[in-house]
């Protein structure tokens, strides 16, 4: 831990089967109007829906709703509900959905009173908070983002073709509470599980893949990692094994509340790539992520040679006996490679709808950055082209 | 993580050698009279004491002070704090020093304005928080407890013979902020800095050693535990080595913030029984918990066998080739042992000034509890007698 930091967090969760009978009590503290910000048709089909809007009428609530959120959130989305926050006055906006719909409502919650050009503002000029924001909380229903228990909200502009994540100041921008019962990702589909957990593995080597040090965090990322390669193997045969959905979801949170980036410098090249993959694809976020991830960590092993040994052995056990130190970290990623296609995950860029001459224009519109080695234009060139 | 919880933590960390650059800013939160809690001599002789209180004049706070608080915090000591609080009008306390001196606090906090008998009520009953407390913070000299992110609160009543851990409501009894320079513990003894290594060892087997679920929370354990055996070895070699004591210190705070212990049945019996012989003998804590482990985990073992066998592979690399179970789960104990002789924690209860009389008396008055195995007072006079 040899860099200063400074930490907190004010999200309350409640997590478990019986999560869901906070609700009540915690919605007591705000104001009248709700915005019900969620996705598409599932909560409706599972009675989720239902549920929860039983308890915001029991507790007297007028009920507002911005349906139809898409898995990458549209900035147009986030205007859309800003625009009726203003409208009806919202007091408090309830996220019901994953990470997209929380990020989402983080948008609108910081967009809502601003006079300017949020994009602009907020996510490209990283600008403080100068407006009212309105409070909000989430009952999550897919573990992967961790925006349960952060400040971080990633927005696509599609007119701009532009992905970004801006994370803002905490006690402003966190949920006020999160409601957190596993049980309720059981109907995500397979798909999408495994997109989630893929994000969370990534969100772990993001911060875990950076930094000479010995520090404290990246033996709590192993850990973590440790526990998501076990659970997701359990869910993958049984995907009702309460006990592998319940840590995937802990798993998630625990991997972006910030404790596992403490006194680390971090990474993220590989998010910001996908995020640009995203802006030109639409893919699923976690799907892009696996896809991009053994070339770039085959691309820049050689600069952080110790830690790529390290994880070989601490995560995946590869035993050193007979191998160079480079075969060592190699079959590290071979093995992370492997566990992607576990999770079913076997496509290309191409797959996805990434053509040729997108690789250029993504290359050069992904924000420059990198932890081990710094990476450029040129150098996301060759990584999106052996993953194409 | 098979059982409900809800968390959260109102503690903001300032970690590493800028944290007390934070003070100021934090204090203006706070009313004038401020009572200033701390030990023996220590933070004079440091330069600590003076470089607080100028901080604390340049603020325009009204120093009252509170010195001489004991390793083993006292009741009388928590009533003299109240005493002062209440002839002075005091709007928030600090705490300067390690767990004892703002296990302390907390108590001075919750007792000023509690009209009754404060221990029979808070202490020994578990009271809910009924009176006005008084928001206080933290600047750590000594990394163990974790008390700089909890509300835990262990009180000694000399009186009575009875040491006495309470864990009250978190936002009222947690420090509002802590101040945690790794430079601030190079001063700290040896033989306090080996006790408080060995405290938050124990505090890490405390929750682990219970359940038999899968649990994302005993592989963030295991990490917790291999980050201070590895720091607390380079500590023993050079304890001014910034890296090694910089995650002793986070390792102390992770080890009691909760969040090892989330969706967790705990044992916690090592720590009663402490409690009881450091009542009889006032012993450092962290040198009768390291007496009593050995014993008490041989008890216990067969119980929860293969959690100690997993304890034995993940922490100590124990290999499995040619071991019985058993073999396996003894040999991790062993490997225990050693740690603790390595740490220079080499006496018997006899040696730590308990006598042939005190036992049955010690036994007697310890907590029931325990994770693998409910224990009496019988089976701890055999691990007594084992340590002793």
């Amino acid at each position: 831990m040899i860099y200063d930091f400074t930490y907190e967090n004010p999200t309350r969760i409640h997590f478990g089967k019986s999560a869901m009978s906070y609700l009540a009590e915690e919605l007591k503290a705000y104001g009248k109007n709700v915005l019900l910000v969620y996705g598409k048709n599932s909560i409706k089909a599972t009675g989720l829906y239902d549920q929860i809007m039983n308890i915001l009428h029991e507790c007297g609530k007028t009920v507002f709703e911005l349906p139809g959120i898409n898995s990458n959130p549209r900035y147009a989305q986030v205007m859309e509900g800003a625009h009726m926050v203003r409208e009806n006055g919202i007091d408090f906006i309830l996220a019901v959905g994953g990470g997209s719909v929380i990020d989402c409502t983080k948008g609108i919650s910081v967009s809502s009173y601003y006079e300017g050009d949020a994009w602009q503002y907020y996510w490209v000029e990283n600008g403080p908070i100068v407006n009212k924001t309105i409070p909000f909380a989430a009952v999550l229903t897919m573990a992967g983002t961790g925006s349960e228990m952060n400040a971080t909200s990633v927005i696509t502009n599609e007119e701009k073709k532009l992905k970004i994540g801006r994370t803002f100041p905490l006690w402003e921008m966190s949920p006020k509470f999160s409601i957190m019962n596993p049980e309720l990702t059981y109907t995500v589909p397979i798909r999408q599980m495994v997109s989630g957990i893929y994000d969370i593995f990534s969100h772990l080597m993001e911060q875990y893949f950076s930094g000479d040090d010995d520090c404290t965090t990246d033996y709590l990322t192993e850990g973590v990692m440790l526990s998501l390669i076990n659970a997701a193997r359990k869910a993958l045969i049984n995907p009702e094994d309460y006990e592998a959905r319940s840590n995937i979801m802990w798993c998630a949170t625990m991997g972006l509340n910030r404790i596992l980036g403490l006194s680390k410098t971090q990474d993220w090249e590989v998010h910001k790539i996908e995020h640009q993959v995203g802006a030109y694809t639409d893919c699923p976020h976690g799907i892009g992520l696996a896809i991009i991830s053994p070339a770039y960590y085959r691309y820049i092993y050689k600069y952080g040679l110790p830690k790529f040994i390290r994880f070989a052995k601490s995560v995946w056990h590869v035993e050193e006996k007979g191998r160079s130190e480079d075969e060592i970290a190699l079959e590290g990623i071979s093995r992370l490679e492997t566990f992607i296609k576990e999770l079913g995950i076997t496509q290309t860029l191409r797959d996805i709808g990434a053509t040729e001459e997108m690789l250029p224009l993504i290359a050069q519109s992904t924000a420059p950055g990198g932890g081990y080695k710094k990476m450029n234009a040129e150098d996301i060139m060759v990584v999106l082209r052996k993953s194409f």
